[in-house]
C-alpha cells in the first residue's frame, strides 16, 4: 500500500526529543506530514512507498520539534527602560516607586491601550520568538487586574495566534499583583479575581489559571483561593513559586494537580518531592534571575535526582525580564544552572508542552503529533544551547506549512 | 546657497553620541549624506536650502552611529559545542584536553580549513552582528599560529569586508597561544610572531597587533617583544591584558601608547592611572566573563573615575564567549556590570572607534565622518541596552547606502 502524503521533508537529521536520554536522533531522516500532522518519520533509507504533494528538502539542516515558550507575560504596554536607566544612574528602588514607576507603570499603561494597540505593541516582541523557530506560546494577563483590562490582554492573546503563525495558550494571571484600587483589601481582590474566571471561561479566553504568591504577591491561602476558583470551572492551575523565598507554593500546586511550578529559586526539598509525585513541571526562568542579579538559582540537580521534568521559558515581560530570545534562555539555563543541552532542548520542546499540558499535541516528533517544526543550519543539536544572540534557524514548518523564520515588519 | 546632497535622512530622531555627556539627542533631526559622509546634521526645522537626490523617511526611528565590534575572534572554523555538552555532562578540563579540546582544537580546524571555507563558516556569524546595526567589526587571527595559516585568516577578514557591508579592521595576533610545534619554546615562538609581522603587513593585512599576556599566555616581557617588533613597523598596539591575574599587561600596553587593553578584570589601580595618561581604551568583554561564570568585574567605577574610556565588544571566539549579538553585550555590561546604557551604546560607538583608532572617521555623528548609521524603532537610546535577545534594527547605512538589517543567506 502507498502511502499518500502533503509534504515530505527529505536530507535533515531529526532530533525527536521523544526518547528518555538523548535527542532521538536520526540522521538522515524523513517527515511526512497528512492534514497538518506527523504521518511518517525515520530513517530516509527506510522511507515505505509513498506520495508526497510537495516535497522539502532540508538541505541536510537538524530538524527539530517546533519550540514552545510555556512561560510569557509578553502582552504588554510600554517597556521600563526609563527605570533601568535610572537605576543604573544611581535612583533607589524607592525614588523609582515615588515617580510612578515598577509593575503599576505596565499595570496603568496596559489599562489605557486599546486592544489594537497592545496587539501592535506585542508584535513585534512575539516574532522575535517565531524568528527563532518558537511555534507555540503561552501568554499571561495580570496587567489588567480589572475583568475588562484582562479580558482585553487575552483577546489579544487569542489574536496574536490568528494573525501570527504561532499556536497560543492563554493563562489567567489576575492574581498577579494587588491594584491600587484594592489597597489594604487583598482578600477582596482574590474575591474580585475568583469571580473573573466564570465570564472569561464563558469567552474562551482561558487554558489555565495562574497566581503570584509570594510575600510580595499572595499568600498560600489566598492562591489557594484563586486555584479553588479554577477548580471549580474545570480549569488547570499553574503558580509562580518559590522566586524570592518558600511559600510552600510549589507543594499546594502539586496538590492541585498543576501544570507546573515556575521559577523555585527557593523551592525546599518537600516541594521536589511533592513536583515529583504530582508529575508536575519545573518551568526554569533564567531571564528574571539573570536580570536581577540573583544568586540563588533552582535546585537543579534535586529536581533531576527526582524525576521532575524541567521545562525553559523566556518569561517575557518588562520588569524582570525583558528577554525576547528562547535560545538564549536555553544558553542560560546551561552557563549559569549547568543544565545539559539536552536538558535545555527538552525544556523548550517536550517539556515545554507538558507544561502546558499539550504533550499529546506537541513537543516531540511524533505520529499524529502536530506537524510544528525547526529546521536549523548546525552541526549537532548541542548548537542552539552553546551560541550566545546567534539564531540559525533556517525554516519553520507550522502544521505542516513551512515559512521563513523572520517574519515581514 | 543651496546644499546638493546625495541622500536625506528625515523623520528621525538622532542620537549623535558626540557629546561628553548624555546621547547628544536631537528629537525631530536631520542627516544629510554627500560622497559617504555626513555633510549635515541637525534638527529637521533647521534644515538649510538643498537638493537632494534621494529622501529616507525614517518612520520616526531613533538614528545612531553604526554600531563597532572592536573586538572579536569572529574568523575561525568549528566551534566547541562538543565540549561545551561534554563539560556540562560532567567531563573534566582534563578529559577534555586529553581528547583533543580546548583552543587547539579551533587552531587545527583553522588551519585545515581552505580560505572559502573559513569564509563560508564565517559569513553567518558575521551576518548575525551585522544584523544589529553594526557597520565596523575588528577581526583578529590567531587560530593558524603559523605565517601561512595567519595570513589565511587575515585575508579572509578582509574578504569579509568585501563580499558584506562592513568595515573590517584587522589585528594581527599571532601571539595568542603557542602551537604544539613550539611546545616548551615559547621565546622562540615569539621570535616567529615578530618576524611574522614583515610580510603580513606588506600584504596590508595588518591594521594593528595584539597579544594574550598571561600566565597561561605569553609574558609581560615576551608582549614587549612583540610590541617592539610592531613599532618598529609603524603599526599600533592592543592586549588582551589582566582577564585571569594581574600581570601588568595594561601599562605595558600605555607605555607603548596602545589603543586598547581589553578584559581587565584583574586591573589595577596602577593600570588604570596608565591607561588614563596614555588614552588607552578598556574594552570591556562581558561575554567571555559570563560564560566562564566569572566573579572578578573590570574595576568599572574606577576607570570611569579615572577618565578612561570604556569600549564594549563581543569576544565572539569558541572557547570562552561564543556570542554574535553586540546588543546583547550592550546588555551584559549594564546588568552584570552596572554601566549605565549611554556607556553601553558610547562603548559600541564612540569609545569603540577610539580602541581602532577610527575615531577620525566614525563612532559617532558629525560632518565629515563615514555615514554609517543604524535606524532603531524604539522609544528611547536605552532600550538598545534594557532588551534582552530583541533587535529593534530596522534600516542599516554603511557610508550612505540603506540596506535591510537581515542578510539574505
Ligand atoms: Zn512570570
Ligand atoms: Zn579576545
Amino acid at each position: 500500500m502507498t502511502a499518500a502524503w502533503d509534504v515530505l521533508f527529505t536530507n535533515v537529521h531529526l532530533a525527536t526529543m521523544a526518547t528518555a536520554d538523548g535527542y532521538g536522533e536520526i540522521p538522515d531522516g524523513a517527515i511526512a506530514v497528512k492534514d497538518g500532522r506527523i504521518a511518517w518519520l525515520g530513517a530516509r533509507a527506510a522511507l515505505p512507498p509513498h506520495t508526497a504533494a510537495r516535497t522539502h528538502d532540508g538541505a541536510g539542516c537538524w530538524l527539530t520539534p517546533g519550540l514552545i515558550d510555556c512561560h510569557s507575560h509578553i502582552v504588554h504596554a510600554g517597556n521600563r527602560s526609563d527605570e533601568f536607566e535610572a537605576r543604573l544612574n544611581g535612583a533607589s528602588y524607592e525614588d523609582i516607586a515615588r515617580a510612578g514607576g515598577g509593575i503599576m507603570s505596565t499595570v496603568r499603561a496596559t489599562r489605557a491601550a486599546s486592544e489594537e494597540e497592545l496587539l501592535a505593541q506585542s508584535l513585534p516582541r512575539v516574532a522575535s520568538l517565531l524568528a527563532e523557530g518558537v511555534t507555540t506560546i503561552e501568554v499571561k494577563s495580570g496587567y489588567g487586574l480589572t475583568l475588562e483590562s484582562e479580558a482585553k490582554m487575552l483577546r489579544v492573546a487569542r489574536r496574536l495566534g490568528q494573525v501570527l503563525p504561532v499556536a497560543v495558550a492563554t493563562t489567567f494571571l489576575g492574581a498577579h499583583a494587588l491594584p491600587p484600587e484594592f489597597a489594604g483589601r487583598a482578600d477582596d481582590y482574590v474575591d474580585a479575581v475568583c469571580e473573573m474566571i466564570a465570564p472569561l471561561a464563558a469567552e474562551g479566553l482561558v487554558d489555565a489559571v495562574d497566581a503570584f504568591c509570594e510575600r510580595i504577591g499572595f499568600s498560600n491561602a489566598q492562591t489557594e483561593r484563586v486555584f479553588a476558583a479554577a477548580r471549580r470551572h474545570g480549569l488547570p492551575v499553574k503558580l509562580h513559586a518559590e522566586q524570592l523565598s518558600d511559600q510552600r507554593g510549589a507543594e499546594l500546586a502539586a496538590r492541585y494537580g498543576g501544570l507546573s511550578a515556575d521559577h523555585l529559586e527557593h523551592l525546599s526539598e518537600a516541594g521536589v518531592a511533592a513536583m515529583a509525585a504530582a508529575g508536575t513541571v519545573a518551568v526554569l526562568l533564567p531571564g528574571a534571575y539573570y536580570f536581577l542579579r540573583d544568586s540563588t538559582p533552582p535546585p537543579v540537580a534535586a529536581l533531576r535526582a527526582a524525576g521532575v521534568a524541567m521545562a525553559v521559558a523566556t518569561d517575557c515581560n518588562p520588569g524582570t525580564s525583558p528577554m525576547t530570545s528562547l535560545l538564549l534562555a536555553m544558553n542560560m539555563v546551561c552557563t549559569l544552572w549547568r543544565l545539559t543541552p539536552r536538558e535545555a532542548l527538552a525544556g523548550c520542546t517536550v517539556h515545554a508542552a507538558r507544561a502546558l499540558g499539550l504533550q499529546g499535541e506537541i513537543g516531540s516528533l511524533a505520529p499524529g503529533k502536530r506537524a510544528d517544526f525547526a529546521l536549523w543550519r548546525i552541526a549537532r543539536p548541542a548548537d542552539l544551547a552553546y551560541a550566545i544572540g546567534f539564531n540559525p534557524c533556517q525554516v519553520v514548518v507550522n502544521g505542516g506549512v513551512a515559512r521563513a523564520p523572520q517574519l515581514a515588519n
